[in-house]
């Protein structure tokens, strides 16, 4: 029986396990015995044990970008990481993501590298007239390290005598924000699902529907995919004005635009991921009804909702923002999916979204 | 955190598990630790310490009715046992289970319950021409302890001197057979999926798809589950005859005939269960897509296939008939289902199938 060892132990190891049980895996997760995904694993080890746990698995994966370097180097250096190290170096600093999209002719925002958060400002001024982001180049995650300017950079005050490297960003004003999760094999093979409309608010997801858009994302996720060599499912996020589509920033995992995959496909991104990553060729990616999904922020307890499908986290403590869960719907047509999103967001957020 | 004891770690039990992972429970699973279900529960209990399996379990239930009868009664005396031991006595004996559907106006083939073999084949001569079924009144699963007879009562020679219950039955010579999954909640709420059209060759599923046939059924069903005050998942049975429907028989637990839920409908069967028994309603019962389910009989090896979705339940050795894991298909109609699960019939059962 195959091992994947997973480093994280959050709500996508927790998915990932829950859907590859179809087929015999064995799941070990490197995170606190008490993590999600953890209290499901056939058997849990802690980051400190990373060696033990890399030693134990046939594969490696991680369910987050953001897990210790040094387990990450062990399993690249054991050839057990999928995906591999490239892909999360990208990730570790966000101006070299950038320059990847350009040099590889991705289309992404017009932007700026800069050293120093006054040189940041001094760009924004300059080559944005103060109409642009500022984000720093390390960190961040679910929108935070990211200012945005219109107008008045008094906003991104905070960056000031920083001493570190900032990408500075024209400010696209976006007719919406759509992703794709793509899925690529050990030997090359690239399925994508179609894309989806994706309504984020202060960085963070709060829910998605599709199909939307337009396929042609598709074909820039393989782009990047192939030019990374890249195994496993991974996401990619959109900015979409008029018919022009510019990526604004990919997830070398599965991704929380891609929850719906498990409701609304035969087979969901977490299924595909963990196929690809032991050898299999990617399932088919095509999906059965429109359907969409809608997070669960900061929510304290588990809805008794009917519309849709609920997914508890199981996490110890609700926190302002922190995704507890999700809900899956499906409907006949992205109407019907559209019409039981806003009404779930009505009876979950009685009082109003609070980010 | 509620906990869920499931008696028997087969694949019913293990696609419960796999299912109710969306939601916080525990599994407990009382069966031999290398069951397909044990392997993924939260703890296994050996059937010798029933007392202690039902003791840690907020709710039992059970995945095959021909478990342990006095951990059934254990677990009946605690208040925790879903569905009811009304459910499953009917099934401890054919002849109380043909009776009921007679008592309750339920449709079912004619028969009459006799006491020895000789008087079976006697009964089966004077009363049915000797074209009919015997069967034996207890034991028996997937065909086992079935006499078919048309015209010559050879075939039921076995019989002879057997000093138990017989029902005899009028041999129903049916368009197709089809099943109706139903669930009831511990407040009497019912709903039921569409039923499927079922292909049985020597008293085992071979595949099965749909919605197919009449509605009608479900009503029956619901029937059947208000009279029986049934709480949890049944699979209900039925010949079809032009448009006529008469009940086969009935399983008081989740049913082979059910697995397409997995993939053609937001909840699965599995899911409505433990919801079920757990307190909750049943969740939505409408199919998302056309779908459809192929099993795995006596297959050595995970199939290397991309027209479906396997499910493999790790069993230790395969032996003929014995249910190595399921094939589900989904397609945009069900002539699109059926072509998949034809190709899936050759690819498989390359030198035919032996049962």
């Amino acid at each position: 029986m195959v091992s994947v060892g997973i480093m994280g132990g959050g709500q996508l190891g927790l998915m990932m396990i829950m859907e590859g049980r179809r087929l015999p895996f064995k799941f070990f997760v490197m995170d606190d015995s008490d993590s999600p995904a953890c209290m499901i694993a056939d058997k849990c080890f802690s980051p400190s044990n990373y060696k033990e746990f890399v030693d134990s698995s046939d594969v490696v994966t991680f369910e987050f970008e953001h897990v210790s370097e040094e387990a990450l180097i062990y399993a690249h250096d054991e050839r057990k990481l999928y995906p591999s190290l490239d892909a999360v170096e990208l990730k570790r600093e966000r101006y070299k993501e950038k320059e990847y999209y350009r040099n590889h002719g991705l289309p992404t925002p017009r932007f700026t590298v800069v050293r120093g958060g006054d040189e940041a400002l001094r760009t924004l001024k300059d080559e944005f007239n103060n109409y642009g982001v500022i984000k720093r180049s390390k960190g961040g995650y679910d929108g935070k390290g990211q200012y945005f300017v219109r107008g008045d950079p008094a906003v991104a005050s905070e960056v000031k005598g920083m001493d570190c490297y900032f990408v500075v960003e024209e400010f696209v004003d976006f007719d919406f924000e759509a992703s794709v999760i793509g899925v690529r094999s050990i030997r090359g093979e690239f399925s994508a699902y179609p894309p989806t409309f994706n309504l984020n608010l202060k960085g963070i997801l709060v829910y998605n529907y599709g199909p939307y858009g337009d396929p042609a994302m598709q074909e820039i996720v393989r782009k990047l995919a192939d030019s990374l060599n890249y195994v496993g499912a991974m996401g990619v996020e959109f900015f979409v004005k008029g018919s022009k589509v510019m990526i604004n920033e990919f997830a070398p995992r599965v991704h929380n635009t891609g929850h719906y995959t498990l409701d609304g496909a035969l087979f969901s991104q977490f299924d595909q991921h963990v196929n690809v990553i032991t050898g299999s060729s990617p399932l088919s990616t095509e999906v059965t009804t429109p359907s969409g999904m809608l997070n669960l922020l900061g929510v304290e307890k588990i809805p008794q909702i009917s519309e849709g499908k609920v997914y508890w986290y199981n996490k110890k403590e609700a926190r302002k923002r922190r995704k507890m869960g999700h809900i899956n719907v499906v409907g006949k047509d992205l109407a019907e999916v559209k019409g039981k999103i806003d009404n779930l967001m009505k009876q979950i957020y009685i009082k109003g979204l609070d980010l």
